[in-house]
C-alpha cells in the first residue's frame, strides 16, 4: 500500500545496509553520489540471493521446475516495469544492460533503417555522452547532421533553436534527456514532444535522471522511446530498461542476434520472436531483473510523487546552504521545482578532483569531473564540476555535513 | 592452492546452497541442465552480496572511498580473467553481457569494417544461434556468403569440407564453437585455427561450453576471437567476455557510444578510450563482474584439468548407462574423451518436452527442444532432442536417478 505524507528517511536508512557503512577509518558515510548509481535496500539484495539460493536457471526454455519459476519472475518485472511507466502492454519493454545500450539500441535498429544522408537528428547540449555519442557514429556513419538545441546561463534549453530546427523539415529524430546529471534542469518534454510530433518526428527520452525521481507516465508522455537503468533506481547494474511504441517496435530490425530472439533459424534465414523476445537476445541478466522488481516494489510502496517531493525538499535545503558559500558557483536552475536532486557547482579555483577528495576525507560521497556531460563542461566553459545529488534516504543532517566540509576545503584552500 | 586427485564433490555440493532444494512436492533437485546455466557457490552468492552491502558505487570516475574499492573489485576481476585464458594482457578482455552480446560485438564492429560483397564466413552445423544469426544479419547486409562446415552422422566436422572453403581464397572469418551444446562434440580447434592462419584468416572461438569445463589457453589456441558466459561456470547472470587480440582490437571502431567509452566527447567528434574500456560503454554490470570474480577463485582452486577429469567420468558413466536404455538414440560421439558433458538423446518417439516433463515429476532437471541449435537439429532430421549436462557438482549417484526416471518414462510410454 502506498504511504503518505513526508517520507520517514530514518526508517528507510535502515532498509539500506550500506548506510552504516564508516570510511576513511571511521567517519560515517554520507553518499551523494546518487547521479551515478543509487544503493541498495535489503529487498532487493535479498532477491538476487533468493534466486540464486533457490530457483537460479536459464528461463523460457525448459520446462522444469526452476525454469518455470525463474521465467516468471523474470517476465513478472516485466510487468511491473510496464505499469511503473504505464506503457500499454509489456510487450514494449526491452530489457537492455543499461541505458546506453537502450539508446545505441535505437540508434543501430530504428536508426540504420530511417536516418539517412543529409537528415537531422537534434538533441542538446546538456546530454550525457549515452545520447551524444551513438548519435555522432550514426549521423557520420550515414553523412547525416546533428544539431544541439543551446542551454541558456540560467540552465534552461533555448526552445527556439529548437523551433528553428524542427521547421527545417529535414529533422528525423529528437533524443533529449528527462533531466540533466549535471544541471539538474528537468526539460519541457511534453512540449519537446508535442513540437515534435506536430511535425511527425519521432522522440527518444533518456530517463536515466527522472524515472528514478519523479512520476513518469509514457502514454500521457506520448514518446516513442524511452530509456532507464535500474541500478539508477535502487536496483541492481547490469539492467537497462527501453520502452518502444509497439507501432515502432514492430517495423525495426533485430539488433543482437543469437538465441531467445528467433522462432525458426535455418541456414541462410531467421524468423525473429515476438515481441519483446526479438530484442534479447542470449540468456539475460535474469538474477538482477528479478531483483529489479524488489527495487520498483520499494519506490512504488513509498510512491513517485512522495519522492519527489523528498527531493525537492532536500534540494531546496542544499541549494540554500551551497549558494552561502563563498566563491561558489552553482550551475543550473536556482528553482528546486524546475530541477532534479542533483547540484553541481564550483568553488573559487579549487579543483574539483581536489574537492571530492577533500571531501572523502570527511566520509562524504560526491562526484568530480565531466559527468559524461564534455559538451556541456565546453559550453560552462569548465573542465568540470563537483556534484552532489540525492535520494530517498538523504538527510539535511547530511547536507550540513557536506556543507561543513566545504567550508573545511575552503579553509584549507584559503579562499 | 590447486587441489589434486579426484574431485570431492560432496564437499563441493555443500558449497551450493541450491543443492539442498527440494521440487515437486519433497524431491531432491537433480539438476542436470548445466549447458544453459551452472548453480552457483555461496562464494559467489556472497561476493554479490558483500558488494551491495559495503562498497556498492559506481566506478572509474570518482575519488571517494567506495567508488576507488568498486573499481579495483572490478578491474581484479579482469586481471584473474585474463590469466584464467591466459591472455597477454587485460587490454584485450572486453566486459559484455553473454557470449551472445560479445559474438555481437564482433560482428558490429570487426565486421562491419572488414566484410564485403561476396566474402566468406565459415561456421558449422552445430552452431548455437548466438554464433549463426549475427553472421546471417552481417552477411545480408554486405551481400556476403555464410558457408557450412557439416557434421558427420558420428558427430565429427567434416574437415574436407573445411579445406574446400578456405581453398576457394574468399573466406574472410572462421567462427567455431570449441564444444557442440547438442553433441557436446570437441572441435579440433587447433587443427581449425591453424589452416585458416595459413590463408591469413582470423578466428572467432565461441568457448561458452569449452572454457567453463575444460583447461582454454587463448595464446596456445592462438585464436583471434573468443567469447564466453560468466552464468555457465559458476558466476552471476548478465556477464560475458570476449577476448580479442590486441592488434586486432587496436583497429576495430567503437560498438556502443556512451559514457566511459570515451578520452573526449565535442559536439561534431570524440576521441575514443584506451583499450578495452573503448568497447565498454556506460555503467557496466559491476556486481555481478565482481560475483564473477569468486567464481575463477572457486574454479582454479579445484583446477580445469580435475574439472575435465570429473566430466569425462561422469559423462563416460551416463553415456553407458543411457545407451542401454531401449529405443535410446544418442547424437554426438560416443567416446567420452572427444565430447563434453552433454549428453543428447531421444527415446522412441516420446517428444523430449513430454520427456522432460515427467523427468521434472522425478526432480531431475533435464532441457528438451532444439538447444538454440535449430540448423543441427535440420541436419539430424529431428525437431527437437532431451540432453542432460553435467557440472563439477554432480554425482553418478544423480545419474542413476536420471536413468531410473527415463525407465518410467519408457514404461509410460509403452516403448
Amino acid at each position: 500500500m502506498m504511504q503518505k505524507g513526508a517520507l520517514n528517511v530514518e526508517k528507510i536508512r535502515k532498509d539500506f545496509p550500506i548506510l552504516k557503512r564508516k570510511v576513511m577509518g571511521g567517519k560515517p558515510l554520507v553518499y551523494l553520489d546518487n547521479a551515478a548509481t543509487t544503493q541498495k535496500p535489503l529487498a532487493v539484495i535479498d532477491a538476487i540471493h533468493d534466486y540464486y539460493t533457490n530457483y537460479n536457471s536459464n528461463i523460457h526454455r525448459a520446462v522444469h521446475q526452476l525454469a518455470e519459476e525463474a521465467t516468471k519472475a523474470y517476465e513478472d518485472t516485466r510487468v511491473k516495469i510496464a505499469k511503473f511507466i504505464n506503457a500499454r502492454s509489456t510487450d514494449e519493454i526491452i530489457f537492455t544492460r543499461n541505458t546506453t545500450e537502450a539508446i545505441n539500441l535505437v540508434a543501430y535498429s530504428w536508426g540504420r533503417a530511417n536516418i539517412k544522408k543529409d537528415d537531422r537528428i537534434v538533441i542538446t547540449e546538456i546530454e550525457h555522452h549515452s545520447n551524444i555519442v551513438p548519435w555522432q557514429i550514426l549521423t557520420q556513419e550515414k553523412g547525416a547532421k546533428l544539431e544541439y538545441i543551446g542551454v541558456g546561463d540560467d540552465g534552461y534549453l533555448k526552445m527556439h533553436e529548437y523551433k528553428k530546427y524542427l521547421d527545417s523539415g529535414k529533422v528525423k529524430l529528437v533524443s533529449v534527456s528527462h533531466m540533466s546529471n549535471v544541471l539538474g534542469t528537468i526539460t519541457p518534454i511534453n512540449e519537446i514532444i508535442k513540437m515534435a510530433h506536430e511535425k511527425g518526428i519521432p522522440v527518444l527520452v533518456d530517463g536515466a535522471q527522472s524515472v528514478p525521481h519523479m512520476p513518469v507516465d509514457v502514454q500521457k508522455m506520448d514518446c516513442e522511446f524511452m530509456a532507464f537503468s535500474a541500478h539508477k533506481m535502487l536496483g541492481p547494474t547490469g539492467v537497462g530498461v527501453l520502452y518502444v511504441k509497439r507501432e515502432l517496435l514492430e517495423k525495426m530490425p533485430p539488433f543482437m542476434g543469437g538465441g531467445d530472439m528467433i522462432k525458426e533459424v535455418h541456414k541462410y534465414e531467421t524468423r525473429y520472436n515476438d515481441l519483446p523476445y526479438k530484442f534479447e537476445g542470449g540468456t539475460p541478466n535474469i538474477a538482477d531483473v528479478i531483483g529489479f522488481a524488489a527495487a520498483i516494489d520499494y519506490l512504488e510502496k513509498i510512491g513517485m510523487d512522495r519522492v519527489r517531493e523528498h527531493e525537492i525538499d532536500i534540494t531546496k535545503y542544499a541549494l540554500d546552504r551551497v549558494a552561502q558559500v563563498k566563491g561558489v558557483t552553482i550551475y543550473g536552475p536556482m528553482n528546486a521545482i524546475d530541477r532534479g536532486g542533483v547540484v553541481s557547482f564550483n568553488i573559487g579555483d579549487i579543483h574539483p578532483h581536489d574537492l571530492a577528495t577533500i571531501m572523502n576525507d570527511h566520509g562524504v560521497a560526491i562526484r568530480s569531473g565531466h559527468h559524461c556531460a564534455q559538451v556541456l563542461m565546453e559550453r560552462l566553459d569548465v573542465a568540470a564540476t563537483s556534484r552532489a545529488s540525492f535520494y530517498i534516504y538523504n538527510t539535511k543532517e547530511e547536507v550540513d555535513v557536506f556543507i561543513e566540509a566545504l567550508s573545511e576545503a575552503r579553509r584549507l584552500f584559503k579562499i
